[in-house]
């Protein structure tokens, strides 16, 4: 008789963006009259760029004829792609990562989801708290995070860094030593910066206590102000530490294209056997490569004319985050976020919850956001804004919110 | 400190094909005046057929514009593709399937090593001997499969099925009663087909023993005889007992596009939780769906120009197996398989083993084909062809094997 892995009877709930989902679509079925604007979830609303739709199909036509169709791509991702990452993130940063310590992969939510696999059940995760769910959910789809405690909110084997106000939204090193630390910065959701100085702590933290560090740079791209590092490589050491997932979604607006790539350093190893290694095998048996249209496209990422039409891209979407940010705190809000990130964290005014303020939102503004109690506990009390939405969207919706 | 997952030590060797690629590739640089000719790999050569190239720059271009961009897809995969599905692989032939019980995915590879998560690592797994690898070794890395056995090249906790010519390739129902099956009709390696009724045996068997099957349908496609099951919900009570994997690879020549599909029906549960809901609840956390255009490349598979010429880019490559099957048997080989599927296993001349036969091939035709020991040890002493070359190469290899 089959049984099924009861670690994802324990999660809570739903995903949060999937309930998210269903209040609005409630809402909106019994207020259809109402025009809903939203700046919940990270999706994108700029159309790709013209040289992106270019490559794209110039691929699709090789992709019917004979002489250039192409099937199976290579386990780790076309050269030109993986050669034009290792040139434009990290040479021409200083960064000394090889092509081939570059994996290509469909985006990194799944990469971020499936890594933890390489790793013992026994190994204890440290997160940041408020954190994107899909580390901890992944981990506890695993069985690696104990039991989940529906007061607290937490998992009974989880190390949670609380990033608040208080500590101006940067995790201090747990006084338990962690085995796995995800890191994300910019940060998701709270759009808080680190600088190099603060990296290069955690760095040394991990290689001194053989912790390995998940970093997410997914929102590098939106990075405005100096000494603050587009990927961990630039701190020394990391290539003995550090696992670093990048996403095309956001820099280039792949959300609905899919690309994404994990960087793994072949010194990062665990006694003899490196990580590449087992990330390279797990590739191989259970993943099959991106398309190969959407690898010309990422490739056209770091072309000329991709370069300066996805700085547009960018330069929009942080127009919208900076109206955000003024319009929120012209209103009265308590408001972080928005400078080195697309993400714009606010204080919920007075004792309303997160979702109270959600529903408050929704109701009184049509205009969606996400609940800052949804990322973790000391998320309650906060509030999530994209500026990802267009920038009359964006506007308008904060007009709403100024008048309420 | 943290620790890896040794499960994967465990695991032998690389993976099948890389030590195929890697073996081809050296024999290459050693005779670059060599023209090899591959019928190893399962990958395709024609181009893709013309209704799904219009299909993907239409897509592209709806991508490049505002009013038609999209992000992020629903997490089951959009609605056109599963209702295209639902209609012409199940609903079409009689099969009870909703298009919410589908969910598109980045193809069939992914599916079927993933599929095992949402199950106990205390499972027992059954799969057919000789089997494509993947199944195997992500139950290894899962850590439900024991020890590897270098002598016998099984695994202590996995019940093979033994497929050899004396059984006509069948497997039969295992004396020892496994939670999981793992089944593959029209069969990969072997290219044998099963019947309905012989089918309908194994539902009815994993019903009244409490098992799940996990029917990988990848090659129904090339499936040119009556009373051969084209989806296993063709069969009495599957809906409670089975799991239908489906890959655009080989029938729409998608190997480098990248598209599959797995049904689970709400009915299939374990005590009071449908597989279905753990499905979704891993798509929804660790996956982000499959690429926009490329699901509209799917879509145009069941259109009706798609129809048309998809078909005959399946007479294509059957009628390649109808000239490897003929030559091989005109030259005195021992051959099966090649009828309903795109794989001709034949017996490896006197007392060479699989690998024996590989190298023979390799250095004295110049033709890459697939170990049978590579699939599992009652492989040994068999060898699988593909009829995914070109028409020219086909013959051209099958001349220079009946040349030795």
């Amino acid at each position: 008789m089959f049984k099924i892995n009861d670690n994802y009877l324990k999660l809570p709930g739903s995903y949060l963006f999937s309930t998210i989902g269903k209040k609005v679509r409630e809402y909106s079925q019994a207020n259809p009259e109402k025009e809903i604007i939203r700046l919940g979830i990270g999706d994108v609303t700029q159309p790709l760029a013209p040289a992106i739709i270019t490559a794209l199909h110039k691929a699709v036509d090789e992709m019917g004829a004979s002489e250039t169709f192409r099937g199976y791509a290579p386990d780790l991702g076309y050269e030109f792609l993986r050669e034009a990452i290792a040139e434009g993130d990290y040479r021409a940063r200083g960064c000394e990562i090889a092509a081939d310590e570059i994996f290509v992969s469909d985006g990194a939510k799944c990469d971020s989801g499936n890594i933890q696999e390489i790793f013992s059940l026994d190994n204890k995760i440290a997160v940041c708290d408020p954190v994107y769910p899909v580390y901890v959910d992944t981990n506890a789809m695993a069985g690696r995070t104990g039991v989940y405690e529906e007061a607290s909110g937490k998992w009974s084997n989880v190390i949670y860094m609380p990033c608040t106000a208080e500590n101006g939204f940067a995790p201090e090193l747990p006084k338990e030593t962690p085995d796995m630390i995800y890191l994300c910065f910019p940060n998701n959701p709270t759009g808080a910066a680190i600088t190099k100085d603060a990296l290069q702590e955690w760095v040394d933290y991990a290689n001194r206590e053989g912790a390995v560090i998940i970093y997410d740079a997914a929102y590098e791209a939106y990075i405005s102000e100096d000494g603050v590092p587009h990927s961990i490589y630039e701190c020394e050491g990391a290539r003995t530490c550090a696992i670093e997932l990048k996403s095309f979604s956001k820099n280039a607006g792949f959300t609905g294209v899919r690309l994404g790539y994990t960087v793994i350093p072949k010194e990062l190893k665990c006694g003899g056997t490196s990580l590449h290694s087992l990330w390279a095998r797990r590739h191989g048996t259970k993943y099959n490569g991106a398309p190969y249209i959407v690898q010309r496209a990422g490739e056209a990422v770091y072309s000329k004319e991709g370069k300066a039409q996805l700085a547009d891209q960018v330069a929009y979407y942080m127009k919208n985050a900076k109206v955000i940010c003024e319009g929120l705190r012209e209103a009265g809000y308590t408001v972080s976020g928005g400078v080195n990130a697309p993400y714009i964290w606010l204080k919920t005014p007075g004792t309303m919850t997160s979702w109270e303020f959600f529903d408050y939102l929704l109701e009184k503004a049509n205009v969606v956001g996400t609940p800052g109690s949804g990322f973790g506990p000391s998320g309650e009390g906060y509030f999530r804004l994209t500026a990802f939405g267009t920038y009359e969207n964006t506007v308008r919706a904060i007009g709403r919110i100024r008048a309420l």
